[in-house]
């Protein structure tokens, strides 16, 4: 039975391989490494994989899954999970939110983080990643994992600025291109902003996770400052900032903020934020660019929660070797941003974000639905239920 | 009647003015212009003073104060508080935590800043202010008041540091030296840490107070970092960092976490916090060498709460034309840190740091007299209730 799945599973993966060869990939357009909207569509995809807690492949093997799929189940169905969701949705990037690896069961970080992120890299697509707080718990420190990745094949992972004293291990930003040929084909139309939330505190008297520090936020405010300045007032002049968004590991305190009413998807665990509000969510509000913030780390909670102009959002878990929950699908979360058609029929800037996420059941069933933001709504709660 | 009373606070004053003159101060060691703990007593005391909301002198009149007090009430009550706290304290530094002036009610804001810090200089006592959110209300901006501050006699304050890219006006800080002739002479033996809190949100999603910035605390950090590294890695080398003090205008988050048993003093209005955290509590808490923060603001709060083996304390409304409460009189803040004496019958670093407030009675009564730290003991709440 075990043998039927893995062979099963490799078979799938295989076929997954062969069809990431054979499709075409013309239309994204990633001029010079960089990152662009479609031409066809106008659109930019990414797809955010969080919590995949990969160790040692076939040998390790899952948690909370139903009784029936205990036998053969391993960090192999996080695999081939990651092989159905890229040929499902042909994203422009791929987003690893940290505890990519579970360092404690990886014989060999280096090894176990290959492994992990082999899909995105044999389907060539374009990843990012940032550091959870198991990550590093193998045999790399947190500097080590995060110079590793910043290594491997067809990542845009950055180890830090350049030039900047800043905390932690993974704090970069990308932009993403206009469509060729049009007047924003040179500006970057949506932002990507990654930092690295750290692991534990290391202040004596505060326990639990650690926090994003003024020396990151610092750069993050000054970075978008800059890319503002740069959208808004070189020609062609923009009326308003590109939007953001922005990827790391460990929900912020104010992930805590919604009632049940409030949010889109389900919570169904406390939120594991630090003990200690340092502030960053002021920081996103101040910048006044950001439409969304993606974390994972709480495998079992996957709402978006919107406070203060902000979308605050789970991914909910994706790796088999994570903590779940038995009969609850793992899942992905997918954002698709839309840009806007000018009068002179030609894409210009961003006009929406929608989200929904993936599960990895027989039929990759699409759930939740929902418009993260867009151009000229007003701040309020918007949540669209058509999705299935 | 206003007439005598006006003539009776014109005495106070003049008397005042001789006692300080004629007083010995030699004691107090302010080498080039810096500071220091007292060689007899091993101290170094510090008076804050909160919320004077000065304007016009006599000609503006008192909020909240007794009907029998009313007439003839004006901001010289609060000039005369001044001088007769300085007399009773003679403390080694006075700090201004912002609304110093009440700017829409002052004709001509440098004037009225003029004479609201008046006493001090007079006095010739070392004085430090930082910016509340009613300063710059009137004939000046911010940026105006605070470089009117720092053009003032005998101010310590600083504008900003140099060679820094810095939010707001007033971000400096100051180092207490040790005793002149011991080992610590040459090192800051006390940290004081002065910001600028901001007035109001410029975010239009979020309303009420600003906040302090993430380019305020990065500086924070580092300037507390490189004070620490001087104290522990310089010789005589030091075991522990010399402590901190903090001092800005509006009140943290944070300062709402205290339930009534467990602060000292009392809470008399709700935390005029911002309505977002910007986390500089967090920040002052892994900078490890903080003890206490002092704000103003709210001026019928002035409890003392340890968090996270911080003190925060608030001071209490200081100035007449403030609003208050009639028959709770009017108060400030003292802070007096204490030196060890060591093994050679030297002074060393700081043993311990106590408070008390003094009210604007006729016996400028002393009221709730605690340790906020002391060296080597734990991190539980302290309070000693010894104080009258």
């Amino acid at each position: 039975m075990g043998l039927r799945i893995r062979l099963l599973l490799l078979l799938l993966l295989l076929v997954g391989a062969a069809a990431a060869a054979a499709g075409s990939k013309e239309e994204k357009g990633r001029v010079g490494g960089g990152l662009r909207f479609r031409r066809g569509s106008g659109t930019f995809k990414v797809v955010q994989v969080a919590d995949m807690h990969y160790a040692d492949g076939a040998r390790t093997g899952c948690l909370d899954v139903l009784p029936s799929q205990v036998a053969g189940c391993s960090d192999l169905n996080t695999t081939a999970f990651l092989y159905r969701l890229f040929r499902a949705e042909d994203p422009d990037l791929v987003v690893f939110t940290g505890d990519n690896i579970y360092g404690a069961d990886a014989t060999d970080a280096a090894k176990s983080m290959d492994a992990a992120i082999a899909p995105a890299i044999d389907m060539k697509l374009p990843w990012a990643a940032v550091l959870g707080n198991h990550d590093q718990e193998g045999t790399l420190s947190r500097e080590g994992v995060m110079r590793h990745l910043v290594g491997m094949k067809n990542t845009l992972s950055r180890f830090n600025p350049e030039g900047v004293q800043i905390d932690n291990y993974g704090n970069y930003n990308l932009e993403v291109g206009g469509v060729e040929g049009t007047l924003l084909a040179n500006k970057s139309a949506l932002n990507l902003y990654f930092l690295d939330s750290g692991d534990y505190s290391t202040v004596p008297s505060i326990g639990g996770y650690d926090w994003i520090k003024p020396s990151q936020q610092f750069w993050f405010q000054q970075t978008s400052s800059n890319l503002q300045t740069k959208y808004m007032k070189e020609q062609p002049k923009q009326k308003e900032p590109a939007p953001g968004l922005v990827y790391f590991h460990i929900p912020l305190p104010e992930f805590s903020s919604f009632k049940a009413s409030h949010f889109r998807g389900v919570k169904q665990e406390p939120i594991s934020s630090p003990s200690i509000n340092s502030g960053f969510f002021a920081t996103m509000v101040e910048a006044g660019d950001v439409k969304a913030a993606f974390v994972g780390h709480d495998h079992l909670n996957d709402f978006c929660g919107k406070l203060d102009g902000i979308q605050l959002c789970y991914a909910g878990g994706f790796g088999y070797h994570a903590y779940g929950k038995a009969g609850w699908s793992r899942r992905a979360r997918v954002v698709s941003v839309q840009l806007e058609k000018t009068g002179s029929s030609e894409w210009g800037g961003v006009k929406s974000i929608r989200t929904w996420k993936r599960l990895d059941n027989p039929h990759l069933t699409t759930i939740d639905s929902q418009v993260l933001w867009s151009r000229g709504s007003n701040e309020q709660l918007e949540v669209s239920f058509e999705g299935s």
